[in-house]
């Protein structure tokens, strides 16, 4: 959704960073336990942009092990970078894509995948790059342990409303659907960076919880 | 929702009035086919109103028995008014409650219901009378075929959000959910009085199909 101008260097700033960046997220796949240290459930934020609501989340759960999954280099590194300074244990960042989560986990190794505020790919031929499309959906359900969840929080009403059918047809069970977060905002809630600009600019909120099959 | 003047004679007029309205309903309870005189599938509106939408329907799908329920003499006694020009063997009214179907129909008698435009009941203390509460979902259950269907139309964002969640909590089937109906207008959409009135004043429009469990 952003754009961001390319920066020199910042390739080479990330493969130089080291943790909280798993630079091969293919040779932890099935042992994430193993890379955390420790048996607690495996939360990640598909497309963390600058890395708010991800690092806000592992500093509030320590009980859970969260990842920051982000495709562009430059938000990245500033969502590391933020990151580097509150050296949270149960933090981490891949440099990847969604569309290839099969080669970053195991089936069963996720208990909870955030979707907030993704590319609503308005255009009806994208439609299967929306990240709650149902081709997602099923990867999300093998990979999620039995009762995993998916949150979804987004600002597009269209987009909204696709996925509300596509989790449906797929047979999710849904739960705490909203379309107007905020007019009884949740005391848990935490905000992205781009719900607090369309929160400020006056835009609903929609978000619903998805449990497996 | 509508507030409509008392008539005097309006009661008088429904008593002496005859076909199409069924007078005695808990008469025909488990005999609707007979009444009919065929065993097509029966489709009932809840708060048919002034019977725009029921009447319209049978009109179109003479495969199929309507039924539409009203509570209020004197909307009823116009949308009767209307039907009886239209002499329709396959439209019946029943001058009757929601909260009572269980008096008029036996489970399995009924295919499809239809919600349209019902009272939204804002206040929490209200919620069992709105007529997508899991209460109302649970005789609906019952009295619907397998494989029966509710379909439900609201302009109300809140009682739609309300009916998601209990449709979904009580382990419906929900398809085709819109936000805004006319984005998109099925080419079968029939109008209900007050969806004309709210769509004339830019109201959005909100739908979903539920299938029984």
């Amino acid at each position: 959704m952003s754009r961001v101008r390319r920066k020199p260097g910042t390739k080479e700033a990330l493969l130089a960073i080291g943790r909280p960046l798993v630079l091969e997220p293919e040779k932890i796949k099935g042992k994430w336990k193993d890379y955390f240290q420790n048996d607690r459930p495996i939360h990640i934020e598909l497309g963390t942009g600058k890395g708010t609501f991800i690092s806000t989340m592992a500093q509030q759960c320590p009980q859970s092990n969260y990842i920051g999954l982000e495709l562009k280099e430059e938000i990245l590194l500033t969502a590391i970078r933020k990151a580097l300074g509150l050296n949270l244990p149960n933090l981490a960042f891949i440099w990847g894509d969604a569309k290839n989560l099969t080669d970053y986990f195991m089936p069963g190794e996720l208990e909870r995948i955030y979707i907030n505020f993704c590319d609503p790919w308005p255009k009806t031929r994208h439609a299967k790059r929306r990240l709650t499309h149902a081709n997602f959906l099923n990867i999300y359900n093998r990979l999620l342990i039995k009762g995993g969840e998916v949150h979804f929080k987004t600002d597009n009403q269209n987009l909204f409303e696709f996925s509300l059918n596509q989790f449906c047809e797929q047979g999710w069970q849904l739960k705490n659907i909203t379309l107007d977060l905020y007019r009884k905002l949740p005391e848990n809630n935490v905000a992205t960076e781009y719900e607090q600009k369309f929160v400020e600019q006056g835009l609903k909120i929609y978000r619903l919880e998805a449990k497996t099959k």
